[in-house]
């Protein structure tokens, strides 16, 4: 245990203008929560999300601030009532970083679902820095055997499609169908195989159908292919949904069985027209969820770790965090980017 | 076991076209299917569905037809291949009559998702009439110490906000909304109120507030009242609407609390606009379902009997059933109505 009163500034990249480039930047993070752990960053994964604040694209950034929510880095300093973490240790911190502990979902292990639960980058300081900082439940040790190197973006990306095969119980003998192959749908194939469903990926292009099963499915179709949706309708139990993309819904919906889940884990742009009646005969389900719980996320690991699932990733130098923006941005990444904050 | 092949000779009463008064008709059934029962009818109930279909408001009438699928009565014959069930057994028989019993549905228990599940009274005649025949999964026999005069509504109003309880695992400690007390809604009241939850009832008007407490609701909500809806945002696990109206579905959403389920057993007219951002964060469901399956619909009846819980009916000799559609259409039936054969 240090002492949590000593100064100590933090150096990062901040965001000061919507769109502008990032700019070198430091603040006083102040004393150092006495439940709180400090992490010196080794690598940050650059999200969409990270994108969307930058040019605030949700009308809620307040700048400056540095981007960043898939941290991977080592415990430096540890409030005093800190529980389970020790200086030194390895730990990854995803889109949040600390809840309220007490209220019913954070008692009831939904820590995610806290009503007060504090995003890692709206209103504080993120990643893209030489530190940061997280309430203890939230900084999650990493295994031995898992690249620590391309672990970042499994505490936001990976929690993401991790949460709801766990929260809606999906089974081994499941036929899942996964929308969308980017940086959430790449990781979703590759955990589902291993999870030991059929798995379909719908792309927007058959062009990366090679891919796709490289990555993990046994089938692939074209998203926007009314007749192939056709030919699959009925057969599908779970359809997880990481495109951003406006899509016939009433198709997708069609390709469930009987008590199948379309669920998002992705902000659709426009609102789902839902006819009841296209739910009610086959007792269908549509849903959506954020990144999962801590617990969650530790299970995650381990499950990562005993199939060796990591992102594909393409690593960037830290000094270089404007470019791996733009490579973001244009939509080539593949199919995660991560900041090596030692370079 | 009788002789299947013996000409038969059913009357009823028929909608011949749409919204015209039904008439007296006889049809011949042709031989008893070697797994059928031939039902005599006691007691039928009459139906918001019965009427879609007199109307043909859902396109899909083909005249004449007998309506009435809550049907209560006794087995006269049983074929060969029946199981499980005796002549002078009394049963009943709702929405569906069929299915195909070896398909995944039928095999693991949801018949009532069997794709070729058939409806009692589209394509062939229900129970508005002396004598009416069901496969023998689909007759289920009606508990001792239940009133069969009041028992019919149970098997399709009953047995559709019967069903979800079971197949979303809702618990005694959660709380439940029901949106709309009519012939399903009132039923649902019941059922909440004997299954342990808090249960908080949504109508149209506050008119109806005492009477909703007299059906087991804690609290009763104005569902058109917004400020009483932001009152109690965030604290529903499951909300069942039963009502066929468009409301504010997004503020419906927001009574919710993490991981709570919007679910319909109403065929609400317009698409729901379901935006994803107002499921995430609280990780939100929305569904809908159609009648329970066989073997739910002999659990709800046990509940029923343990509880007497039975549906508030009023008697229409079956003679009269032109002045028991007009009253159900009339909009004034409290809750149920029910037509009796011997009369």
């Amino acid at each position: 245990m240090s002492n949590s009163t000593e100064p100590s500034t933090f150096t990062g990249w901040a965001a000061t203008a919507a769109g502008a480039p990032l700019e070198r930047y430091s603040y006083d993070p102040g004393p150092l929560g006495d439940e709180e752990v400090e992490v010196a960053v080794e690598y940050c994964g650059v999200c969409h999300s990270d994108q969307s604040l930058i040019d605030n694209d949700w009308g809620i950034s307040q700048y400056p601030f540095i981007p960043g929510h898939e941290v991977v880095g080592s415990i430096v300093r540890i409030g005093p009532q800190a529980r389970g973490l020790k200086v030194g240790q390895r730990v990854g911190i995803g889109w949040y970083k600390g809840s309220c502990m007490h209220c019913s979902s954070c008692m009831g292990g939904s820590h995610h679902l806290c009503t007060t639960v504090q995003p890692t980058i709206i209103g504080s300081n993120g990643g893209f820095a030489d530190h940061v900082r997280a309430h203890w439940a939230w900084a999650t040790p990493i295994p031995d055997g898992l690249d620590p190197a391309k672990a970042g973006p499994l505490f936001c990306a990976g929690s993401t499609v991790f949460n709801p095969l766990v929260q809606f119980g999906i089974k081994p003998t499941d036929r899942v169908g996964v929308v969308g192959i980017g940086g959430l749908g790449h990781l979703a194939l590759r955990f589902l195989n291993a999870w030991g469903c059929e798995v379909t990926a719908f792309t927007s292009s058959l062009s990366k159908q090679e891919e796709a099963k490289r990555l993990g499915a046994h089938n692939v179709v074209a998203s926007t292919d009314s007749d192939a949706l056709k030919r699959i309708a009925g057969t599908l139990d779970f359809l997880l949904v990481t495109a951003n993309a406006n899509l016939d819904w009433t198709a997708m919906l069609a390709t469930l069985r009987g008590k199948g889940r379309l669920h998002f884990v992705g902000v659709v742009p426009d609102a789902i027209p839902v006819h009841v009646f296209n739910l009610i005969p086959q007792q269908k389900s549509l849903s959506a969820s954020p990144v999962g719980s801590p617990g969650t996320t530790a299970t995650m690991l381990e499950f990562c770790a005993r199939h060796q699932i990591l992102p594909q990733v393409e690593e960037f130098p830290m000094s270089q965090v404007n470019e791996a923006v733009d490579h973001l941005r244009s939509g080539k990444a593949r199919y995660r980017i991560v900041l090596n904050a030692s370079k």
